[in-house]
């Protein structure tokens, strides 16, 4: 089944705005001075920049000049500029998108280079386009439901495939996020403690979900996971690692996935666990399983 | 006190032959197809590749060229290179180039862009001449005692540096090394759950604690410590987090350190604390030393 041609214009709006929006993100990284920084819910690990705002502003004039009467989601949406925080309709036939205008403040505020602007297309609550663009790094990552994924325009993943028999030959990745609770950072920690003891052969931590779900899907890093991720922080990455061959889910596993079909991945549960491309198909799900295994519940109210 | 001449020239040295062996690196890096991988111990988690020990054996075919009557110690050094792996003589007059032909090999092997050659002149246990080029990302860290830190030649750190008053503003950086241990992962894990508890704003892992010290002292990063590290992994990356204003030292503070004079580090005992330049010269030491609060004992055998 060929990628929509519908599917195939919005991708193209979408890496339009994420060109232009991304180069003004790359201005404001190399000129960290003129930073106005907020902290959000009083969080010393959860940032807010002027950036933030002002590229998202950007991007959702430019879509709904396109696409009037779509549905828009962003992270720094507010009642005033119409585009809502939460409310991914799954019912609806109406596209939504979903963007993260700077997905890794931290980064971007520290000026450590992984950062990107995501911007996803939903339908019935299945992301089905996705752009993910580090405009420090230029890497363009780019994918479209039955099209392929794509970084600068060469497919993903680039032969060969490594062997990936199991966790033991496997860089994994994690993040400890922006909740301090002390329950949240034991599960956190015990789960890693796990995976790691397994033993995992190393753990990477890049600080955007959006970016380290795209390394997975280019085959950098083999597997991730996180807790307390949003739709708008995996929504793109989504199509661009399941495009390249990789396996996507949440942290319980569905009761039953159908044969040759990918199990339901449900964006908006505020959690993701993910693997590459392997070379027998079913290796990716069992390494799935053997992390899902370590995970510890935790627990965030749905987007 | 300017930088002394002879140090320069060291430096020149290590810049051209980091930039002809970093061209090969990239190749390789690129077309990873023909990479042919070792592990070493039978561990999973430790590799070295041909790539390792073709572009260790021309560095030091040049560097002996050039200077016949110094020391050379490399981290695949065998009695055949005429290349020693440990032995760095503190007591002698004779300048000891220290090498790491691929720092992040695990990052290499999975195509994950932290990987850098790391080269360092010590004398008298001392290192003073720092070279650390990552060829993927095309970022050269340069330094020599007195003679300042730089960036692809831009002067370290870039102003304005921000407020690090605690902890709890700080991107913090470590790393579960290769040792599967439980009792060793044991230990990591807590100091690290004690550090992101405190709390610290997040937490990066990049499996080179070459280009993470370098981070550290552009203030990408703000604060990294690791046990395992061998000298040739931190010799040029303390050279280059020193002349950049950063605070770097053992696990263990020394009893006293002279004012206004760096604190004793010893390349050779296996682990690093490291902070960057703060605005204020006291907030360093004392991040450092709220970092080593939380450090549990992690002992290995000396270089």
């Amino acid at each position: 089944m060929p990628a929509d041609a519908l599917h195939l214009e919005f991708l193209d709006h979408a890496i339009q705005i994420a060109r232009t929006t991304g180069a003004k993100i790359k201005t404001a990284f190399h000129s960290r001075s003129s930073l106005h920084i907020d902290l959000k819910n009083d969080n010393d690990a959860d940032l807010v920049t002027q950036v933030d705002r002002a590229v998202e502003k950007e991007i959702f004039t430019y879509l709904r000049s396109k696409y009037p009467s779509h549905a828009f989601v962003g992270e720094e949406g507010t009642s005033e500029s119409g585009v809502a925080a939460t409310g991914i309709s799954s019912n609806s036939d109406t596209p939504t998108w979903v963007v993260d205008p700077v997905d890794g403040t931290t980064n971007f505020v520290h000026g450590f280079p992984f950062v990107a602007v995501s911007i996803a297309v939903v339908v019935h609550g299945v992301p089905i386009v996705g752009v993910v663009f580090n405009p420090i790094m230029d890497e363009m990552f780019t994918a479209v439901r039955n099209g392929g994924a794509f970084l600068n325009d060469v497919a993903l993943p680039t032969p060969p495939v490594r062997p990936l028999a199991s966790l033991a030959s496997a860089l994994v990745a994690s993040e400890y996020g922006s909740d301090r609770g002390a329950d949240v950072l034991d599960a956190k920690f015990a789960a890693l403690r796990d995976v790691v003891g397994s033993p995992a052969r190393g753990v990477r931590s890049l600080g955007s979900a959006a970016l380290t779900m795209c390394y997975v899907a280019r085959g950098a890093l083999d597997a991730y996971w996180e807790a307390g991720v949003h739709a708008w922080d995996v929504a793109a990455a989504a199509v661009v690692l399941r495009e390249a061959g990789g396996s996507v889910g949440n942290w319980v596993a569905p009761s039953k996935v159908e044969h040759g079909k990918h199990e339901a991945y449900d964006i908006c549960a505020r959690n993701v666990v993910c693997v590459r491309q392997t070379q027998l198909p079913e290796q990716g799900p069992a390494i799935m399983a053997t992390i899902r295994a370590a995970l510890r519940p935790v627990e965030y109210a749905r987007d």
